[in-house]
């Protein structure tokens, strides 16, 4: 295995830009006057064809830069100072956003989720321990679909939620920074108008599905709507230049090109993901979409690291790693076969099942 | 006049997208592979650039989507919870930011100014009143060039603002989100590295300037540099595809595009000046920059609003108007034109001096 | 004028402990056991007292420690992030908090008031400035009684607030800490039954009234009570051993105790007043309650500092101090014959007329 | 057993009030003028009584209110941003107030600590999972000395603590809440000197060992110690009648009357503890301090809570409670010998074993 090339990427879904026809929208509107502050026709259109996507005329809809900002902008928006959010163990939210809901004011709670899915069962137990002042109030569930592992939700996980939540007060927020991934995966049953009709707010991720940047902000309940724009602005997150958000997101959704793009994404990771399965890998969790992690001793991984870029997840305690493949739009049938073929050569040598 | 056509913008300066040249750059970025959140070789090489533009080697860079953001990230970054800031009181951080510094937990300051500048003798009478706990302490002097009323800072200002801020304790930040007009206006005998040399910390606005979206962020004060990037993380300003913005301020200052946009805008608004003046008109502030401030009756104001697009900026209390015009990098010769010779044929119909 | 013994205390009404009764009633229930956090009979009680004061039997009542942390917790409690306060440029919490409003996440907007009021016509200015997502939303009027400047609120006056705040959506707040000075002094017209009627929360001082600490809020508006220990527990404002400031708040309002003390302290502020107008004395305000505001030569104040103890609120453009002299329910009568003796001294020596 | 009685308490150590000598101190300087918000003579004399205690002339000595408050204004004054706390999964600021430390913007980390005591050993693969500026960064490490679950810090195990965080560049802070308890416990081999040479903050609870309210904040660190007033100030905890606290605080060290009563809290748990172990107690945690934490049947339960108040403390998945019994400074023999009596009456009649 040679490393005078560049590395393969499968680092993440963010690495290369945008689509063509994202850019050339984008291009076309720039010579453009536009109305400012994300009140361009673009936006409108991405608004109406998103509210049609998932047939509901009134929800409301905001394009925003990235998942960080779309997060800690709702979440704040939707929750007085003594509430609280409960997420997975692994949520983003969590973990990975250098304590953006807490710079808000909030409490993250977690429950172990090894799979990444948030349940009624999971959740209860939280809630029984709490329920006087003395302890925060918990008010909505954060749920990422796909997961922060890779895994999906299906309809009746989500409806389970949904009556779990109506039961208990609770909000229901859904991050879908993947949901393109989600919803175009082996075995999922979800429409994105069905995320729709189970949730109070969710967002449909672009910067992950072949956007520049931006995520759409959907907001269903009509109680959290009110004067969202005011929260944008105060957050840093009303793009002067909204067209830029807008003409990306109508053209995701003019024709269908946002399930196309997921596809492709999860069609190179199912080809992955039977390449190395074959080839004998081992993986830590069981992912139908385009974040694969494979259990690797570490000599292995430095091996496959001089020729591909990818993520080092995790290191387990018996010194094994847990490394991250993530597929996207852009990424080719050869790469994907070269990596195969690398995998399948360091298993035959007997490095992948050597102590790490 | 007609309304038939679509108006004529005059309403800011980011009506329109990006300059071809940045458009292109992204295009070609786009299809490459980059390393994510602001690591990439293209935001390197933007840094790289505004380095070697203000000859300060070991200045940090960062690039971040908007000013806001960018206002309330840095500030909150360089400030502990009982500091406050000082800003004129017509401050885009004072008043059109949705209270985006105090939603980080600071008090803003403000000192009359009709002019838009801040001078020692403006803020001294605050610290005095200052001093003691039970009032917030005043740590960070805001001031922006261009000013939010079209007015420039000379160098000796804010030489003498450094000197003034040395003296008391105090960090000079400044705002530059139009500093593109301001260094190439009329007047102006600052460069870029004077600002540099002058502040603890200012930013460059791409996104009135030519660019989509995007200012960079200096941080010339070795205090105020350690550990930005969680600062920016956690604001939700750090993109996940930071190329976007790199690529765009590589190219504005690979070869000194930045001044010439801005030398173009301020052009624009110099020649819809004169015209302007020749034509009687009265302005509320001696803008050389991009941003012109007219006063006019109502009835004019609304006869002008027929065919072009501007900003009631204010109501005075004799029931006339300010607007504001702003041309930018790409307001066209023959716009100003048009809007000189209807202005004039207002002023000879009586209209523009009529009551309000 | 000797300054051999202990200054004689006029710099503000908190300067002795409790009144004897409060610090009897404390003894008492500290050698019980009561329940913790304000669930203790004696805080019931005192909240029931307070709801029979008020003639309000679905009132909320919590007993917090001090002004600003009662103001802090409430107005918190009360907004959502964007929305900000209206205040006096002299409202204690736009001045003396050190920006606890502002370290909530609040923008507090003020409007000049040089006798301490705020008014329709004075707030209205600034609600139509106000109207979009680029400025903060102005939600809750601040009202001080007495205010900062030693002044009154008059029925009508709050009436007239009243009425404003339904008309434009505003919640109407009112601080307080001397509001016993204010409805015991001369011109009120207010009971505090009024006060609960035309406000949404009120608070009713009792560290400058005789307590040893604590402040009573009262929550009118149902809109505003859910979940308050929350908030309360939240801001450290949760006392541990409630009935500390339940048995006090209970003995100020067993039997009148409350009136009592403050209109003993607007007596002498009365006999103060007149003495020292008699003298020849300047007021910077019209105050009929129990702060002086006294305008004095520098040298004047020099002399009077030797032997009393007084604050120097702010110094005039002419070199010459505002004082200000506060009663509490502790002074003496005696203390303050000396000063109107030892001021009209300094007036024939012509001290009092001297450049400042 | 009957339950005509008013219950005997064990619920916690601020069902009484003040110690007589703390109630004394306060009335006589009740009568007296001192200065506003913390600048009186006897919160001086307090602070200097604290310095000599642990010999340590520099220290910076704060006097608040509680502990909660205490927790939130002294962490949110020594972290940036996007610093977080670590502290045991039981800790108080963990669990028990109301999400206090996120409200001033502050992720609280937790480890695992059945015993609700931090090792270096617990500490480190926290940290080793952070270090990029997508999480968070730990910066201190937060403490209980009696801990949450009643056990102890030994002379070795602190020295180990601050050993690791200067390795690590983490700060120290100890809640001293119940310091009285641990400092006079059996096995406790700390001096409060050596508590504040091993920590770069930390206080001394007044409130749960015998004051009417109070906590001492001791600010060892210099880097921690400048405008700290401010932060006071800010977060509504700069009483003002400061002497309310100092009076207290001085009693309490003027001639060791503060580990008296500690002392006594001691033995009337370590009487409780051996009394119940006698008759066959089983506890949670092996507390030598004056939290007792004892597994029981819920019918045993039910029965001792109709002649005892106590605490329900958690819930075991076997259906069993762990219950907490205080004692106090002020918790009588008799109490304790009735208490053991019962319990011991329980076990024979068998409730004790019965299923919960």
């Amino acid at each position: 295995m040679s490393a005078a090339a560049p590395r393969i990427g499968f680092r993440n879904d963010y690495s290369e830009g945008a689509h063509p026809r994202l850019l050339a929208a984008l291009a076309a509107a720039s010579a453009e006057q536009n109305a400012g502050y994300g009140l361009d026709r673009h936006s409108a259109r991405a608004a109406e064809l998103i509210r049609a996507e998932i047939g509901c005329a009134d929800a409301d809809v905001h394009l925003l830069v990235g998942g960080t900002q779309t997060n800690l902008t709702a979440i704040a928006a939707f929750l007085r100072p003594h509430q609280a959010v409960i997420a997975a163990a692994c949520g983003h939210i969590a973990t990975h956003e250098t304590g953006a809901i807490e710079a808000t004011g909030h409490k993250v709670l977690t429950v172990d989720a090894a799979d990444g899915r948030l349940t009624p069962e999971r959740i209860a137990p939280l809630l029984a321990e709490h329920g006087n002042e003395h302890l925060v109030q918990p008010r909505l569930v954060y749920v990422s679909n796909t997961t922060e592992v890779g895994t999906l939700y299906r309809k009746h996980e989500l409806q389970a939620l949904r009556a779990f939540c109506d039961a208990h007060g609770l909000l229901l927020f859904l991050d879908g920074a993947r949901i393109g991934s989600a919803l175009t995966a082996e075995g999922n049953d979800l429409r994105m108008a069905d995320v729709a009709a189970l949730t109070d707010a969710f967002y449909i991720g672009g910067t992950k599905n072949g956007a520049l940047l931006g995520e759409a902000l959907v907001i269903l309940d009509p109680a959290l709507k009110a004067d969202f724009r005011y929260l944008l602005k105060q957050r840093g997150a009303l793009l002067a230049k909204g067209m830029v958000l807008g003409t990306q997101f109508a053209a995701l959704f003019e024709d269908g090109l946002f399930y196309e793009l997921a596809t492709h994404a999860n069609r190179m990771a199912a080809r992955l993901r039977d390449g190395l399965a074959a080839a004998g890998a081992q993986f830590a969790s069981d992912s139908p979409t385009n974040q694969l992690f494979v259990i690797l001793p570490a000599a292995a991984v430095d091996l496959l690291a001089q020729r591909y870029d990818f993520e080092r997840w995790q290191r387990l305690g018996d010194g094994r790693w847990v490394i991250r493949f993530v597929t996207s739009w852009a990424t080719q049938d050869a790469a994907v076969d070269t990596l195969i073929a690398d995998f399948a050569a360091l298993t035959r040598s007997g490095t992948q099942r050597a102590a790490g």
